[in-house]
Formats: structure tokens, C-alpha cells, sequence
């Protein structure tokens, strides 16, 4: 263990410090996404997604099998979920695009699971009813993204736990005090429904395969922090004949402040889908940035891209085209534009995405019920 | 604590040695049934039940407030259930024939669970169509006790989920690991859904107060054995804005052979409400008695009725006139009967019993799903 970062902490439930995502893939025991395995993606999807192709997607475990696996005409499931804390931000979005694409390319339904149990049994201060009404507002924001209704189940764990239950105690079954304990630190002093609810967790992995009779292989593209739920589920996997999960994780997207995570508890570094445009502006004038104190000292050393949230943004989600996002980074670097210039163009494209996305994410309500799994199954 | 029965365990899976049930009372804080309680009792129902005159029913938490809340204009609901390890014995229905005595006299709902997940999360070897399959022949066996289709609702844990989840969650959220440790001695290597269970458990003392939104006062009748799960649940209950859940306790029949509860482990001590007839009077005819070994030394002494398991059934269930079973027990005392009259006279009305019981068997199988809450609610 390097004695840098010391203070970097990833797990489900906090990720401080700065993050060193090659430490983390040595640390979790996954493989970082090479050269080889992006040109395998490329016979399927055509293209390399930028997620992947910038490496926020870094890090996996048994891509390549399933990318075997889908060679010998098996296809996969894709999960992934969100914890229905509080309003949905850009940072959240990002890896479900992502997934969006895995399931266009590969023709791939998609489980969705919103954990609002864990968040009512995490949070001392949060009802039942809070948490409900937190997963249907952000299944609006899943729906938005545009995944296909015919091959997406969101699942609410509190509403369809019906679907769930019988594979959450097999799971169980399997998984003791003491593993849970090692894998997520829990303690004497935690409550009983958080230690159970590891189990479902698990369970959208293996719902194809109780739907179907079938052992379906399951594909997670998730933040890299979810992983330890992957390692236990994965030892249980064996046990209840079905396929280990594989996955692919990102990278979390920063906030807008300096250094860290995009996260709601800091509203102001963090641009949420029901932002209004002026908000959301306002935000990005105030974000972070590798520039100079003064125009004259930008103009002649240049700014630093790669402390600027801003260019980070470009980098995960607002600048698709890579000539363009290289030409910035060197014309920041050469004191050719200023932070302003920057800002601009950024507050500019995230205005026109949230007005995109709140179009979408009002015609959502519409048609909401076609996607929760127990209307489907 | 006395020296003896230093061997006494008395636990939701574990009943053994010799019961001293007035010690249980000291050493679990119940009340014991007094005769003031009783006439209380005989005010509602205009007769004092068989399993309470005898003290079958010996204990309790509350019930005093029970009645007080009932003449008050407050009804109550009854919570008991069953754990579908195996077949049911006579020993199971003794208690659920007591509930059916108290729903028809205070005209009371009764929520019935089958908590077949612990059974499933219990017993390595057990798969979850084993406990659903047998969920559903205990079932039989409730309904042929006689209980009120229209007030009787059936719950399996693991087929109806949907309705008690919700609940369990905001049971779990106040129980630590530490608490069950305490309560239940879940240890390191207990599975998180054995871990989980208590909630589950807790869950139908709350059902009508969730249902009706009104706080609704709840009554127990179960064996001892159970009640670090009410423990436990009294606990919580406030927290949730509900009445604490009251209790009845139960003795356990004993077996027919030497000392112990009835146990379906021991099949030959057992007798099963599915017993042909001449296998339930085989059982009779091997019981263990206080009879003496030879016949000249019966007439001479007499025989010992308090170790005796023909006696007990007798005094548990298959003599309901008081008078009668004093006479039994004198004429047993004097050597004026031998073990012979008494295993001919019980084992014939275990058969006739058994008769009737797998007719209202039978027909259970037409309206069992009358009974399943989720059906219902």
C-alpha cells in the first residue's frame, strides 16, 4: 500500500479522499479493461463507448467471459440499481447511459433494482413513505435515460419484495454474520435488516434465471464502490447453481466543488435532473477549475485540466467527440482560453441536456408502470 | 435458581430436560395465571376452558389488559403459528384448539403464520418446495381445527412476503445484532436470514393495525418456547406507535415415552393427525405409564398418574369431564385400574379423534385458499 492516499475510503456507503483507481483495482482483487478487451467490445457494438474508450468504465470481473459466453450465443442480463436516497444528479446518470448503450448493442434486458429498504433501514430519519415516493421519482430518471420498456424491470425492493424474497433466504442461507461483517464492516450495533439486506442485494442476479429455469449469465456495470456486494454474491453463486456475476465498474464522477465525489449531501457542487436551467448555470460558474487567479497569469501559464471539474465534465459526458475534448485540454493548457470561455460552453450544453431530460423525464410518468418488474413477471 | 433441572432448556428450538414451569415464569418475568384471572375470564366466555381450568395455559403478559382493553369496547386480534419442520402432531393442536375457544368467544381475528422461511433458513438440508409443500399440509390441519374462514387469516412467510415486509423492515430497524445475540444466541456463524427472522416473527402482532390504521391490541397463545420472540417484539412495539403484543403460555404435551415434549424427531412417541388408526393405537399400547411391573404389585400399590403419559393425554385433551379424570386418577392411585384399561380407553378415542380429524382434513383441501391472507387482504 502506497503512503499516498491513506485517507481514501471506497465502500457502498462513503468514498472520501482521492480516489486512486489503480490502487483500487489491486485492493479489490479486479482486472483493469485493456486495449484487447475493448477491441473484442468493438466486434459487437461497433464502436467503443466513450465511457469506456475514456476509462471511466476501468475495471471488471469476467468481462471476457461474458463476451465468451455471448460469442457461443448465451446472452446476458444486465443490473444495476440506484439506493433512493434523494434527487437523481448528472453523476448518477452516467453510468446508466452507459448501460443503456450495453443493452442497445447487445440486446440485453435489464434489471433494475431500487434498494429503498436499505435506505429507510440506513437512515434513522427516513419513513417508509419517503423512501416509496423516493424510488418512483427516480425510476422517472431511469425512464428517462431511455432504456426499452419491453426489456427493462425496475424493481422496488420495498413494493416487490414478492419477487425477491425466495431468493434473498437461499442467498441468506449461505451468508453469515461473520462474512458480512468482514465484507462490510458491520458491527454488534447494527440493525438486523441491514445485515440481511446483502442477500437482496444479490438477488437481481439470478432473477432470469429463476424466471427462465435457465442459468443466464448477469453482467453489473456499477461504481467500483458496490463491489464488495459482487464478492459475496459471486462466492454464493456456485452454491445455488447459478452463474458468478460479472461486472464493470466506473468511476465516480466528481462534484463540481474541489475534490470528491458528485454527492447530494452537497447540493451546490452537484447538478440535479430537476435542476431549472438557471440553477444549474449558476452551478457550473461557480464549479472548480485548474485555472489562474488572473487572466494575465492564465494567459501566460496556462490553466490545469486535470484538477478542473469542468474539463471533467466535458470528459465524462458533455464533450462526445475526442479530437474536440483533446483540442481543449491543449488550448487550457496553452492559455489559448480562459475558465469563462469554458464554463460558458458547459453551462450551455448541461441547459440543453436538463431540458432534454426533464421533456423525458415528464413523459416517464406516463408510462411508469410498464417498467416496475411486478406489473411484468 | 434451584439445583435442580439445571438441565432445563427451554428455547424457540430447543426444549429439553425436565420443565419446571414455575421456574420458567421466574425466569422468563411472566405472570401466572390466577383464579381472580380466570373469573375474569369466565364473565366473556361463561366457561372456563379445559387447557386453562388445568393450567395448561399457565402464564401470561398482559392479559389482564387484554381484558381490560376487551370490556372497555377495544376487541383484540389472536397471533399464533406453526413452524413446517414436518407433519402435525396432536401436540400442535392442542394450543391451536385453546385460540379457536377464544375466537369464538371474544369473536376475534386470528392471524395464523407459518414461518416456513426459518424452516428453510434452519435446516441445511430442507429446500424451499419442501417448506412450501409442507406450509400447505400443516395448513390442513389449522383449518380442520374448525377456525373461522371469515376471521382466519394464514400466512406463509415465504408465498406471502408482500404483506409483511413492509412491517418487518420497520421491526428490523429498531433490533441489533447484539439484541438477538441476547435474546436468541445467534452467534458468528448464524446465517443473516436466521439473523433477520425475528422481525419476520414479529410482523403479525401489527398486521391489523396496519391494515385498519387503527392501533389494534394483539393476544398470544403459544408455547413458552416462544417467548423471547414476544420479549423482543414488546420492545419494539412502541416505537412503532403500537400496543405491546399480550401473551398466553402453554405447557408442552409430553410425548409417549419417557419424560420430554412431544417431538416429531421421535415419531414413535408421536402421534400424528395422519396416523392410520391402528398405528396411533400401537403408539397408545407402547406409552410410557406409572403403572407397575407386574399386575399383582398394580393392585397392591397402585400406579403413579403423575408420570404418566396416558394420564397426561387424557388431562391435556381426551377427557374434558373433570370428575372423570379425578376418578381416573384415584382409581389409578388405589390399583383399582391397570395401565391395560386406561391405553384401551384412551386409544380409542385418539381413533375416533383421528377420524374425525382427517374427515375435516379432507375437506380442508376445498377451502384452503379462503384462509390465505394474501388472498384476503
Amino acid at each position: 500500500m502506497s503512503e499516498k492516499n491513506e485517507d481514501m475510503i471506497v465502500t457502498p456507503w462513503k468514498v472520501s479522499g482521492e480516489v486512486d483507481y489503480d490502487r483500487l483495482i489491486e485492493q479489490f482483487g479486479t482486472q483493469p479493461i485493456t486495449e484487447n478487451l475493448l477491441e473484442r467490445i468493438r466486434k459487437h457494438t461497433g464502436e467503443i463507448h466513450l465511457q469506456l474508450r475514456r476509462r471511466i468504465f476501468f475495471s471488471h470481473r469476467d468481462l471476457d467471459w461474458i463476451l465468451d459466453m455471448y460469442e457461443a450465443g448465451k446472452k446476458f442480463v444486465l443490473y444495476t440499481g440506484r439506493g433512493p436516497s434523494g434527487p437523481v444528479h448528472i453523476g448518477h446518470l452516467v453510468p446508466w447511459f452507459f448501460t443503456k448503450h450495453l443493452q442497445d448493442k447487445f440486446d440485453a434486458k435489464l434489471y433494475f433494482q431500487m434498494t429503498d429498504d436499505e435506505k429507510f433501514l440506513m437512515h434513522p430519519e427516513f419513513t417508509l413513505g419517503k423512501v416509496i415516493d423516493l424510488t418512483y421519482d427516480n425510476a422517472l430518471d431511469v425512464i428517462a435515460v431511455g432504456f426499452d420498456p419491453e426489456k427493462t424491470f425496475i424493481i422496488s425492493d420495498v413494493n416487490h419484495i414478492k419477487t425477491l424474497y425466495k431468493l434473498a433466504i437461499r442467498v441468506a442461507k449461505h451468508v453469515t454474520f461473520s462474512t458480512v461483517r468482514a465484507v462490510f464492516g458491520f458491527e454488534e450495533s447494527s440493525n438486523i435488516g441491514m445485515i440481511f439486506f446483502p442477500a437482496i442485494q444479490a438477488v437481481p442476479c439470478f432473477i432470469e434465471s429463476m424466471l427462465t429455469g435457465e442459468n443466464v449469465p448477469c453482467l453489473i456495470p456499477a461504481a467500483i464502490d458496490q463491489d464488495p456486494y459482487w464478492r459475496m454474491t459471486r462466492d454464493v453463486a456456485p452454491k445455488l447453481g447459478y452463474y458468478k456475476p460479472a461486472q464493470i465498474h466506473c468511476k465516480f464522477m466528481p462534484g463540481l466543488g474541489r475534490g470528491g465525489k458528485m454527492s447530494a449531501s452537497m447540493p451546490e457542487t452537484c447538478i440535479f435532473t430537476t435542476d431549472p436551467p438557471e440553477v444549474a448555470e449558476r452551478k457550473v460558474w461557480n464549479a472548480f477549475t485548474g485555472g489562474k487567479p488572473t487572466l494575465k497569469e492564465q494567459r501566460l501559464e496556462g490553466g490545469d485540466p486535470s484538477i478542473c471539474t469542468v474539463f471533467q465534465y466535458f470528459s465524462f459526458f458533455f464533450e462526445e467527440d475526442d479530437k474536440a475534448l483533446k483540442e481543449l485540454e491543449v488550448r487550457c493548457r496553452s492559455g489559448d482560453i480562459i475558465c469563462g470561455e469554458c464554463k460558458e460552453k458547459l453551462a450551455e450544453r448541461v441547459k440543453r441536456f436538463l431540458s432534454e431530460h426533464q421533456k423525458r423525464r415528464e413523459k416517464a410518468k406516463d408510462v411508469i408502470n410498464d417498467f416496475f418488474i411486478d406489473d411484468k413477471v
